[in-house]
């Protein structure tokens, strides 16, 4: 997050599994139409590559991206529900050994979209290296022959607090940005978690009470009715704060209210290094198709270029996506008949300053 | 269950807190109405009563419930989010007391409430017994001074294959009732949690293996996009099984989709007893104003009715409630003037065979 504007960037560039590789391809057009200088640099993560050779997320690409990148773009990872010996998630592995503890999905309505409701824009802040994502589990099984298996679920104050200061840095920005009172809401189940989800709830309150933060309102959901308000009344968030996988599910649903997954990104974010990608997964079913909605991804790239201080183009690339929408130059998941590539050569013809 | 239907139902009445007062004497009102003999017991238990014993779920009202009663209709509990000292959920602990192991909710659009989508017909089946709900949780202070908190998430093949047997059974009985074939999604996060999410999806898959289940289709979806699906295209759910907690949060993002919480019962089941109860809270912003929507309690009413036997009585409940929607003689929440009480007197106008 040190380059002065004019370097050239390099940006490692992962597109993993299924719609991965053409959303990320459909980014990186974008980006470039934008004027950054980046020199891309492609890493190897994934499903598929863990079938070729047995690794999900080759030590090279993590040694790339601490030694010669300034920051990542992501595509999806293909998830098979069934166990596959050693096999895990590259995204969780990367976000856990790079420390990107704040994934932050920004989320607002789409005026164009069909399925969009009106009104939306929030930021949902999930912590990304703790809670059930720690993966510590084990299987036993008993005297009478039956399986049982438990997971830990970990909630540190540190981890909470942190997460909690992005949080709140978030909604004062906001705050100001859009001239109006700030407002985060912790998300939790502390009424069945008293312990964990209790000292995520306590440490995000401290957090609240510095100084900084004294006119920013903090009020509290639990994760059920935080999915049901995000159905009935997404429109009355602003800063979301959650624990990982509340984090992970509340996205979704987020997602399906401002028009689909197709849409929303997210930034993987540490204290130096920011890996972006679109919240949705691989796609399996129309991978290869050059169908995929590339919005989410190339908003993504947006995210990642704010975070490395290429604000302008950052907003350049929101304004393509807007322009697109409002001239129905989708895919088909918005109800265009765009590819995923003429989708972002429009993009990138109304992002250009 | 193994009552007669001449028989007199003895039926603990567990309001417990805020609205809870509110919606099930108007539900004991609906049952009486159609004519079920009914001794109703009222008992105590939830957070007021804690505040004022220091207990929240009394040894007697476990006692009563066992020794003497057929089933039980529960309100609702407030959810304080600090910890209190000595205090935990009272209706979580009696789903474990009593070994209530499938916390049973169906779901259907309403075609007379203006936020319900139409078309949706399915049967959330949450295992209620253990996940993170065994509420195994210890805090503990690291050498620099800073907590950290764990929980354990338990999954065992025992309580995996009792629910999916419930779940089967439904969707057998389901796809007889309305002549098509019928679908068990299950719910899980097994690319995170590979053990023991994996363990409950084996066991459920294994389940699904039984012959009597043969025709049923079997699927299954990451619990983030199940919430994803449940906005998008809630109406391909047929019968859903899910662990604890993936069941409580999918349950809200259901409700939402179908008009409300103030619409959708559950009923906590164990192979000899029944809590029905509404999925909703106990709502203390509007507690004490004869305004709450008694519908979800009164449908919990009919669900332990059906349980209990009462087949007919239940129908006719549904019945009174889809003609008071039809009219709009609802609570306000839905549009209407009605109070909690008079909602409950037009649904048992209707509801009378
Ligand atoms: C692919 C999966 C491991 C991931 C997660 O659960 O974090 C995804 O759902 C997400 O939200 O980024
Ligand atoms: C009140 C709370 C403990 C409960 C739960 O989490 O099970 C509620 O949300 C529900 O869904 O019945």
């Amino acid at each position: 997050k040190k380059t002065r504007l004019q370097d050239t960037l390099r940006i490692g560039s992962i597109p993993a599994d299924g719609i991965g590789k053409e959303v990320v391809p459909a980014a990186q057009l974008v980006v470039e139409a934008v004027g950054v200088p980046v020199k891309w640099i492609s890493l190897d993560a994934g499903f598929e590559y863990f079938q070729r050779h047995g690794v999900a997320l080759p030590q090279s690409t993590v040694d790339t991206l601490i030694n010669s990148c300034d920051g990542a773009l992501f595509g999806a990872v293909s998830s098979p529900s069934h166990r596959v010996e050693g096999y895990s998630s590259p995204i969780v592995a990367l976000r856990k050994k790079l420390d990107l503890f704040a994934n932050i999905r920004p989320v607002i309505s789409s005026p164009h979209v069909p399925r969009s409701l009106p009104g939306i824009n929030c930021v949902i802040v999930r912590e990304n290296t703790e809670c059930l994502y720690v993966k510590e589990e084990q299987l036993t099984t008993t005297a009478s022959g039956h399986k049982v298996a438990t997971a830990t679920r970990r909630i540190s104050q540190e981890a909470s607090a942190r997460i909690a200061k992005v949080a709140f840095d978030i909604a004062v920005q906001r705050a100001r940005e859009f001239k109006r009172p700030g407002k985060v809401t912790i998300v939790h189940k502390a009424n069945v978690l008293p312990i964990t989800d209790g000292l995520f709830r306590e440490t995000v309150l401290a957090v609240s009470k510095e100084s900084a933060y004294k006119d920013i309102i903090v009020e509290e959901q639990l994760v059920d009715s935080c999915v049901y308000r995000t159905f009935i009344d997404p429109q009355s968030f602003d800063v979301l704060v959650a624990p990982n996988m509340y984090g992970d599910i509340i996205s979704d649903g987020a997602a399906a209210v401002v028009g689909g997954l197709g849409l929303v990104p997210s930034a993987n974010s540490g204290n130096n290094f920011v890996v972006a990608e679109p919240v949705h997964g691989s796609a399996p079913d129309i991978a290869g198709l050059n169908i995929a909605n590339p919005i989410a991804t190339i908003r993504a790239a947006g995210l990642m270029l704010q975070q490395l201080g290429h604000d302008k183009a950052a907003r350049a690339i929101e304004a393509g996506i807007q322009e697109s929408l409002r001239r129905g130059q989708t895919t088909k998941d918005l109800g265009g008949s765009e590819s995923t590539h003429s989708a972002a050569e429009k993009i990138a013809s109304h992002a250009v300053a």
